[in-house]
């Protein structure tokens, strides 16, 4: 598909997703949501929590430090615990250091005396942010997210995680939403492959994908045509139906 | 967590991921099959149907490539459509190129004169495999997998990569599984902070993890204690229990 669309990478750290513990859902979140403000999701990594593999990951995706991509989205590691690292290795990879955000601080303390606890060492850990970044806001347990460069960091569980998207895509410059259609076929894929091929090749500016699937009824493909343009979109999804008799 | 485990990555293909239209979970199953069965799952990259990325990855995982890591897994991208491109990029990666694999395209005859079909160019198409690859049994819908070098290529619909997994894990030299024990307190992650990570500094062979959540009685906490030698990971979890008095 042709975009002239932001490009973006999703990074996802923790060791849970790994190990297998969690079924990781914030990246398809996330996707479904840069699809339809206009981003081109390109990639996305899952990392231990460890040093070395998150400067690495930030440094060959974030523009702003000759990575690949012009935005980049972290998800998880930035708790109150020994294994929440990644304020720390973002920080690094952009050449700065943390400092205790004061706006963090007072959103933590206001919560804190909201709820009748202390604000701990632990808890104040989470009020920390590199040095020349700005806060995302969390409207769910106020420990903030923050960016830096073109990396916007956010919390992996995943309640805060979508308030801090809801909260932080709207402020991008974003692109043109993708546009897609889509029809089931009882067919299977290498059925449809010929005919498919032949209209891609007639419309090179659009995406289209065929997703087989089996269930109850055997097997089926979905034929999806996507693209920035609607009416366009609309035509190829024409010439699928008109060529497959559908 | 110390660990002399083969090391692993997954690479998932499919523009389907990154659109958002498909939540992906071929991941988290393999992520949950090689704890179980003693690999040590490092990295997991979505990327798009597009060949210089998946060269691109395979490169920098196959140890055989002289990549990060003992294996690559691939899922994605080995059906009959002309978005199917992994096969030929996974060959390019090994330097080496497709060829018609015999032993597949028989296995595929079989299944066309079982449901009474053709074996079409577009069908024949899932018979090509590496020069020098061995292939990857599939149960479910004929058109195998592959192996070569240190990465092994299967197929990204879930029932078909599931078999394909049953199929493969087993002949591979595995390592020590990994045993785990989880408690869930009614607690915040900033509370137990302090005590996990004088407990993770006792236990440095193991893994202490914790992972909030949010439910309808509020916020909580998983701990998680993670190691290969059981005893040492029950050991730890007393130490939890004691110092958090659960």
């Amino acid at each position: 598909m042709q975009s002239t669309n932001p490009t973006a990478a999703i990074l996802v750290i923790g060791d849970e997703i790994l190990s297998g513990r969690t079924r990781e859902g914030n990246a398809h979140h996330l996707a479904k949501v840069l699809s339809a403000t206009g981003f081109d999701l390109r990639e996305i990594r899952v990392v231990a929590d460890d040093h070395a593999q998150i400067v690495g990951a930030v440094q060959a995706f974030d523009k702003a430090l000759g990575g690949a991509y012009d935005l980049l989205f972290t998800s998880g590691g930035i708790g109150p615990t020994h294994d929440d690292i990644t304020a720390d290795a973002v920080a690094a990879a952009h050449g700065t250091t943390l400092e205790i955000n004061e706006t963090a601080r007072a959103a933590l303390q206001a919560r804190c005396d909201r709820m009748g606890t202390e604000l701990t060492p632990n808890r104040l850990r989470m009020a920390r942010a590199p040095v020349g970044s700005t806060l995302i806001d969390n409207a769910v347990s106020a420990a903030p997210g923050f960016s830096i460069g073109n990396t916007h960091v956010m919390a992996g569980v995943p309640e805060v995680f979508r308030g801090m998207v809801d909260w932080l895509i709207p402020r991008l410059p974003g692109g043109r939403p993708v546009q897609s259609l889509t029809i089931e076929v009882r067919r299977g894929e290498s059925d449809v492959a010929e005919d498919l091929q032949a209209i891609a090749g007639e419309f090179p500016d659009l995406s289209l994908g065929s997703y087989p699937f089996n269930d109850d009824q055997g097997w089926g493909t979905n034929l999806v045509v996507r693209g920035l343009d609607a009416d366009r979109v609309a035509t190829a999804m024409d010439a699928v139906k008109q060529r497959l008799k559908l």
